[in-house]
């Protein structure tokens, strides 16, 4: 492949702020890397009111016209099917067809995961896509970042302990290439710290991954170890792990609305709140989202990064930089090779 | 049953600060309540050591002297057949025998569990005990209470749909005799909110939990809806439900290390957080377990409280009037009530 120049498919229209965010999110990224053209899919007409606003990139964005898109409010599985030329399918479609070598959506969840699923294969070998999260950790470890991965967060309901195998390497690779931490530690979310615990799926999956000389596996991870930062990649059923993400997020923004309830309160509470104000606000940019800017859908044997629907431009533009990372970095073929060797050596 | 006196077993020795707490505990509910009558188990050399520093109540304490009992570093299982006459496995022989109307241990959640299970039978058609607790909430639906119970969060891996089906009924009756909400809201803690969300486990107590009139059931709560106080009772599987929990007491936690953590920052952010720390006292005492003082074994015959093991006297204390309403209110007669109307009305 020529890394000179690397070539991503972009959905414009999805997101809630599309394509006002995806569009300047687009033009920052290739201000950013002289190496990277996109193929800029959506409404053309729209697309182009927004191109206006920023510097010309002449031929380094492609332009490829699709009326249709879907929706935070469609139906993902209805819509599919009834959309085919929907921007994000058509983004999955020239990925699969190579004239892309990575795509980038915040459109909905769902609707990512099914483009991709209709047009690109999975990894031979893997049998469920994951869903992947990126959020802030304590750190208390001290790991070469303050983030931790989680996954998968609901891609799927339950998963075999040879799927959990399978997230733990492309989870490695991830880390690897993109969040570029050298030795990156796997933990295995579960009910307890000890290699009893769980059902079937937790025990077979604690053996699996402590017989691995590939995986730095450091064990199980409660639910209160997730904050702390404990590992570096976590690794989950899909039900368990979408319950303490949603869970954490749940929290956190409740601290949030407490802090706001204090404000209404006496006045020493606001004077307070004013002279912390610095503060906390360096804590939320360490808590933030934006530094990240999605996460691949695992598995897939094609480069698919899913952003945020509220992503701002500038998380929209790291998420690009995630996918220029990742096919830099061959992030793809190497979950390949790991796949490929533990389906070999286990059998 | 003669509700002039209630008397409840209490395991002196349980707990990080036992019997120091427990019997200042005892005393405090003595105290409050006349009708309460204790049995206290333990090393009687230490408890009378402790007695001597509160009112002398006469007969209403009767001491049971046994000099074994399960520390928090036994494992539990093994105690348990070890030491046959530890404080905590007396106190469940003698509400077998029906000494006592209800039992009430801070010790290590698992000796509790066992030391019921080794004496006391479960209601009639419960083929899965669980263990509950109470949690603050926002209570965004301005709830007659703030606080939430969740179970089952860990005496379980996995359970079936009855399973669930049981702990809404158990808890149900909880929350009307013990918390005193005259019609508690039930959800069922699920991987999104749509009732075809979730395993086969999950879909299946969807439907009956649906179609039981005498369950508030209020639909899925997924893992961000926990915080805000959707519903007065949350069941779960225990692995989910134990995920979940202590994800949210490891996030509430890290809120209070980052507070630390600024207040080693500027001078600034330290005095916003003294102008701030009467509100914080204030959010503290409103998220505080101290209010509440443990919470049942669901699912045994008899009544068995496990209190936090660091319960402070004051929420012991509040571990012996849950025992007092639940045996005031016929809470165990209402739970195989339902239990048995269920199992009656499902075949």
């Amino acid at each position: 492949m020529n890394k000179e120049k690397i070539t991503i498919a972009v959905d414009a229209m999805g997101g809630d702020h599309a394509p006002r965010i995806t569009v300047e999110g687009v033009c920052l990224a290739l201000a950013e890397d002289p190496r990277v053209r996109i193929l800029l899919i959506g409404d053309e007409q729209k697309i182009k009111a927004e191109l206006k606003e920023h510097a010309a990139f002449g031929e380094r964005i492609t332009l490829v016209h699709t009326p249709d898109e879907i929706t935070m409010e469609d139906h993902p599985k209805e819509a599919i099917l009834q959309k085919p030329n929907a921007s994000v399918l058509v983004a999955a479609r020239l990925l699969s067809e190579g004239k892309a070598d990575a795509m980038v959506s915040a459109g909905s969840t769902g609707a990512v995961i099914l483009s991709a699923a209709t047009h690109i294969r999975r990894i031979s070998g893997v049998n469920r896509t994951a869903l992947g999260t990126v959020f802030p950790t304590l750190n208390e470890r001290q790991r070469p970042g303050i983030f931790s991965l989680m996954m998968d967060i609901g891609a799927n309901v339950s998963n075999s302990a040879d799927d959990l195998v399978h997230f733990a390497y492309m989870g490695t690779s991830y880390a690897k290439k993109i969040l570029r931490i050298a030795e990156p530690t796997v933990g295995l979310l579960n009910i307890g710290a000890e290699e009893h615990k769980g059902n079937e799926t937790m025990k077979q999956a604690y053996k699996l991954l402590s017989s691995r000389p590939d995986i730095d596996f450091i064990g199980n991870i409660e639910g209160n170890d997730l904050i702390k930062g404990k590992a570096d990649i976590i690794v989950s059923e899909g039900m368990t792990g979408n319950i303490a993400i949603k869970t954490m997020e749940g929290t956190s923004e409740a601290v949030k609305k407490i802090a706001k309830m204090a404000m209404k309160g006496k006045l020493i509470w606001k004077i307070g709140l004013l002279c912390l104000s610095g503060g906390i606000k360096k804590l939320m940019k360490v808590a933030s989202y934006e530094e990240y800017g999605g996460a691949p859908i695992f598995g897939f044997d094609k480069l698919v990064i899913k952003s945020h629907g509220r992503s701002s431009a500038y998380a929209f533009k790291n998420g690009i930089r995630a996918a220029v990372r990742a096919v830099e970095d061959d992030m793809i073929p190497a979950m390949r090779e790991a796949i490929k060797k533990f389906e070999t050596e286990k059998s």
